[in-house]
């Protein structure tokens, strides 16, 4: 199957990293090739620079948003928050009719300090924000609540915990659940919110995730909802 | 101890009863005593109207706002989010002074159907608003994620789960920890947030505990944050 993944970050090279090892055909997106592969600034995480990381991986394709919209079959936005539309925008709106979109992205806004507050939440959310400005993909957003690393390998957090899903096609949900399954997260530890509105509720998550990051010092972490007997 | 409550609610009557269980001397502290106690609606599990509830616990006193404040040693607000600073204000802020005060209200905005947006969120949050009011309280926020009965017995939901806490007072936290020991909840299931604006992140996961009550049709649940080991 073929994927196409938008934004150069941690989420997209470790998702691309991920989905071509279980042996899929990703393309990634990303605005500017050219400045992409001149950029020879690290990860956050102590990583080398995109350049080296996709000249490491020959088999891992490269292309414009538009490019990577065309290659995929099913794409995931993996773009940040603020890029998000305007890479979508990009990527096109007719690349992308039809099409499962996972939103991976939070709308965090880094331009005010941190902790960065949410540059849309409460009665709105960046999922849905993409649903309306591109009502004919089928948007779900998922795996926002958490880190890259365990975006790709739940089982680098030991035990039982969640990954959130929400949108409005239920068709839409089922793929992203195979995909979630092959990824390692187990069906009975899915949480499906209901329609894209449940972005609102996970986006909403991000503030005490980084609240936790802080204090824990490492993102090495992940919620589960213990469940107890009805009343 | 001398224990003030402020609301007569599922989480007020919840709270008073543990706390006179375990020896405490509470008084329940309402707007208008006469009103309250006119009032023949159950509560919304059911149960008896609030003037029932209290006959049948002639122990645990009844007062108003200015009352209880003055009555408890360590006060509680279990009012509504919209009620809750105008509770304050009549409990009065020469009788608040100096108290911790453990605030496990949420900012739910019931006027505009459901699911309740929060009327204040992301920049700020109802407890740093109260500890804003009220700068010569200490104000502790805690137990705001999840339904009344658990707070008191976290022992209904099996297996390990958090409450958090967040406040300003290094001391104020250690006499709340001290409760919440109290009320069953080991001292590592307790994850303190820092200062008092942690309240935004406790405050902004109601909306992802709304979507799971409707999810699940009962309230009998709540989050465990899971740890791995650092990258």
């Amino acid at each position: 199957m073929k994927i196409g993944i938008f934004g150069t970050g941690m989420a997209g090279k470790t998702l691309a990293e991920k989905l071509f090892a279980l042996e899929y055909d990703v393309m990634i997106g990303t605005r500017d090739i050219a400045k992409t592969l001149y950029n020879a600034d690290g990860d956050i995480y102590g990583g080398p620079p995109f350049k080296t990381w996709i000249r490491e991986r020959p088999d891992i394709k490269l292309g414009t948003f538009a490019d990577a919209a065309i290659h995929g079959e099913l794409l995931i936005n993996a773009v940040s928050g603020t890029g998000t539309i305007p890479a979508l925008k990009k990527a096109g709106k007719s690349n992308l009719r039809g099409k499962v979109l996972i939103d991976i992205s939070n709308p965090l806004d880094f331009s005010k300090g941190m902790p960065p507050p949410l540059f849309v939440s409460n009665t709105d959310s960046l999922g849905e924000q993409i649903q309306q400005e591109f009502p004919k993909v089928k948007v779900v957003k998922t795996l926002n609540t958490m880190n890259a690393y365990l975006m790709a390998n739940p089982g680098l957090v030991p035990g039982d915990h969640n990954v959130f899903l929400c949108g409005n096609d239920e068709d839409a949900k089922a793929v992203v659940k195979k995909m979630l399954k092959k990824f390692g997260w187990k069906e009975k530890l899915m949480i499906d919110l209901g329609d894209i509105s449940g972005a609102r509720s996970t986006e909403q998550m991000l503030p005490v995730w980084l609240r936790l990051w802080g204090k824990l010092q490492h993102p090495m972490f992940n919620f589960n909802v213990v469940v107890g007997r009805p009343l």
